[in-house]
């Protein structure tokens, strides 16, 4: 009798062990679900940062239309990412690594999340995958067709971002090579930054950007932007949704989990991108001011994104002090890249959109493999790893820039060949707004936004 | 001795398992918590952006207006939603699910949430409280006297919305029909626009809207607003905050605590509600600009909100699929419903608020009875629930609609015999800012900013 | 054998056990870091809304200048009290509680939290420093040189800020005390405010805010702000923000954890905090619209601000009600202020910092005295306490006032006297976009912006 009673207290505890054991495990699922979540809803308002960012920086008379486009790529993102963009990304690999083939179109009732982890992922992805497309907008602003646009933003985001995506976050070959880019400044910044950089140059220079004088050199103009408060609040909208891009891309935020992340790789990463964009501004503005001789808004805006934008690779792997030094040398570099583009290869780049993206996130990137510290991760130069992760980023900078690259070149030209990429020249004078959208954005405001 | 050593032994464990099983208890009802709180952060922040949309679709001279406005029925609202109007929707019921009896002026010092769950909801449902309250400045922009307009943001706040709040969300006799309205196209949006028709029938259009020619004939005219840009900022605010809106509409997020949501429909509600929104914002695009031969700006913008107010009461209960195909209707529903408004009934609604979440309010809630997909909440046409879901749902719109529309028109009607509505046509001429603040939106600037 | 089964099924009951105590208190730390850093992202946006603020209610001649100041002093703020500030603040304790001495330029790589809290709290506390230093641009907006303004920033936020926040915040001396301030009306407002009216002091007025007419009398002129919207928009991020500043200082999210704060403290805080603000917009509204015959914006907007500041003390120890009179006393303090510090005292702060952050900051304090409720927290005057808080509260405002107001002044009058704090008269009138940054901020904007 009284050795069945104890068996049957045994049981009951076992059951209630068993119990105990599922509901803490359901409980860290939860909160990871939540920190993810909330990573999500960070990144979305980036878009709003975009948009404010490169209205700022552009003239009073294409507002509403660089407006419009940043919220309409975003519209028109989500839905060819769920039709299509998330399916090649995150769908069953094919052909080595190289591309997911299902999972279109998806459209589960079913919440089990062991069923595809379509519904735990797609919100956290998507806005990801808008970010990448959102950066184009800048480099072509003030000048591109408002239809062309909203062809190619869906190429980016069905197609060019969820391939090479999927090569390093999906599963893929540079997955599988050890390519270490933690929250996308290739995946992502630099993606979009070499589609700014390609639609730039298939668009050509805004009317009066670069005249040549009768001596036959070409002089460079400055296009002031219309609202500076605008681009600050732009950017710190940025900085803001950016610790839900870096801080999120943990996945989790439980610990001791047994994956390569704790949560408390979120600690890490909140610490090093602050002191990454803050050095990044604050490096940027003395190089400018230096350089100028002013202490120069856009430059030092751009600075601190380009502090984002480099840390945003390394950001978990690395301490705060070589966060400082790779914000520092973004700072730096995001400035050179800007007069290189616009004064010397003559590109018409109206917010530094690709020097921000594309030069910073080429170097968020190479800086894992300097000073990333992470046994079983990244191991740096400095930090006893050698040559070989550096190597090991530079194959994905070249192959996912090479992808990137010749996609859009592509892209731009089939568009432009066909339906056109560029207004008339009668229409860019006038100003988008009035010419597209037939409406002023700000209505009874004496404005003079010619050169 | 054995013997005692195992019975202390089970007994240890025993209440290390009741131990256990309370931390689990504990440590959920935490993250609840969390995750509601943050949600109701979210929410907060589309009191700004409701002031950007509004103030961004009128005309400058009324911008410190309809700003003040905006913040101010926020803070109204809070005071009285404390002291009535919370009492009215989640007091204990009588009149056989009808109102709220008690806990007004609450003001519990203890944090026992057992002894009430005042101090765990108030603040997600006071930020809700203030979006119905909100959604009325808009119709009512650039003619309501700031005075009037305090008075009966008020009243709205403390007794029209939560006593239909009560019969949905506070265990009245909607709730018992089994109406389902999710995060609340009806109790919200509806209860809001229909607010917001009323004040705009009562008040008139505003000078110079609505011009009877020589021949008799009325001629429309167009008020665009001074500032595009604001507009866009404040669609992207509320789509952000509406991730809290809809997605802490499940009052949890921890998994299997045994009632009708899981945390998991937070995955689902954040799917839908993005897909909802971008396909609303693409339909309003497209529509309008085959009909009006441009892509107009704020046709658009409230595309995208119209997508957003659509999804809200579905969004845990439809497909992806679905979600795309409600916000489809819900972008052109928007635009037709303004055109409606504005040209043959002759409303003078300046930034279309009441097609935006009257029109699309009762879309959305009747979507529930087309595309509803879970068993046990809402099955409708479309999945084997026949017309019984979509008949409960118009019983909800229908008697929601009734109680909001007649008390706001009596509000309204009563204010306007007492202390009037309306300021004088000098004092709308010359621009509510100067007229009632005394000081410009935008000293120093250059504006025209009449028709 | 049996009993051998028995053991074994005992020993795996109890591993069972430990692990699932072990997994409770994992998660229940993770949950912790989640709220604490979705607090530290809340407040940074806060710097947005000071940026927002202090731009709309200056001129637009100076837009580009106070925004990139409100930038970079959360840039250089970030880095130096990474290097110096944090250190100072919560280093090991010196001087029996007057300042810390280790910690500086910390970078470990270890993420094992229990080897120190650096990663755990650093980047909450950023933020907190970062506000602190942000308040004072607004009290010298329009005349400060921009070199000045880097230089005595990063003194604020390494130096300044960090050792009265020791006494409190970092185990010193007034802590031990038993000095009750939650969020920071002290340590953080107060502070800023000190720095800010002695700025000003140290300053002078702007050219053409006090003139002295033939009679010798001095006429006091208002300067109207540029962008009344702007002001708004920044009044309502700080107000979003101020949910993490004061809802993310329970430090903790969980229950029950055996120290004095639970996370249930979290919802009495989001409710004082939403009532307090609305009552202090209502209260300066009423009392500025009976004074001044007119609905004030400005007044209005510093009147939610100082309903903020006034309940960041008090907000976890005192009841709804006692947050709505803390709230509405703070508002009519606010509009006294103001007209005290500038027609009485004739100090110039173009945005009323000081009388926001400071004088509310002291009635904030105070009101711990007065109104506090939690036995072993704070004990006020009206529950049993006697003036025995009071006194304490006094005592803290006293000493960290003395620090605050003796340290900037000392720093206001070096750095004048070395490398000049004021721009040139001429430069003032240009405005500082131009003078300074060689920039406009509204370029094609037809602007007059002088007196």
């Amino acid at each position: 009798m009284r050795k069945k009673l104890f068996c049957l207290a045994l049981l009951v505890l076992v059951g209630a062990s068993v119990f105990a054991q599922e509901g803490i495990e359901s409980l860290g699922f939860s909160l990871d679900m939540v920190w993810l979540f909330i990573g999500a809803i960070l990144v979305f308002i980036m878009q709003a940062g975009f948009a404010l960012v490169e209205t700022g920086l552009t003239r009073a008379k294409n507002a509403t239309n660089i407006t419009m486009k940043n919220v309409m790529d975003f519209c028109f993102g989500a839905i060819v990412y769920w039709a299509l963009g998330w399916g090649f990304m995150y769908g069953t690999d094919a052909l080595g690594g190289l591309i997911g083939t299902d999972q279109f179109f998806n459209g589960p009732m079913s919440l089990d999340f062991d069923s595809g982890n379509f519904y735990k992922s797609w919100f956290f992805q998507v806005v990801f995958a808008a970010t990448a497309a959102t950066i184009v907008s800048g480099a072509m602003a003030e000048r591109t067709q408002f239809k062309s646009y909203l062809i190619y933003t869906c190429f980016i985001s069905a197609f060019i971002y969820p391939i090479s995506g999927h090569w390093v976050w999906g599963g893929g070959w540079l997955a599988n090579l050890g390519f270490h880019d933690f929250a996308g400044s290739t995946v992502v910044h630099s993606v979009g930054g070499w589609a700014a950089l390609m639609g730039a140059i298939v668009l050509g220079p805004r009317i009066g950007k670069y005249v040549k004088g009768p001596d036959g050199k070409i002089s460079v103009k400055a296009v002031p932007g219309h609202n500076i408060p605008y681009a600050a609040l732009g950017v710190l909208l940025l900085f803001f949704g950016w610790f839900g891009f870096n801080g999120a891309s943990t996945g989790i935020a439980t610990v001791g989990e047994g994956g390569i992340w704790s949560g408390l790789a979120i600690a890490r990463v909140c610490v090093t991108t602050t002191l990454a964009a803050a050095a990044g501004a604050v490096s940027a503005l003395f190089f400018s001011w230096s350089w100028f001789k002013k202490p120069d808004a856009s430059m030092t805006l751009n600075g601190l994104l380009a502090g984002l934008v480099s840390i945003t690779a390394p950001c978990a792997v690395v301490s705060p002090g070589a966060s400082i030094i790779i914000g520092l040398i973004g700072g730096v570099l995001v400035v050179l890249s800007v007069e290189f583009i616009d004064k010397i290869l003559k590109v018409d780049d109206p917010v530094g959109a690709s020097s921000v993206h594309l030069t910073c996130g080429i170097w968020g990137t190479l800086a894992v493999g300097i000073w990333g510290n992470v046994e079983g991760v990244a191991l740096g130069l400095l930090h006893g790893g050698g040559l070989r992760q550096l190597g090991i980023q530079l194959v994905g900078i070249l192959s996912v820039g090479a992808w990137a690259a010749l996609t859009s070149l592509a892209l731009f030209v089939t568009i432009k060949a066909i339906t056109g990429l560029r207004v008339s020249p009668k229409e860019e004078s006038i100003g988008l707004d009035l010419a597209e959208h037939k409406a002023e954005a700000y209505s009874g405001f004496q404005i003079f936004s010619n050169m």
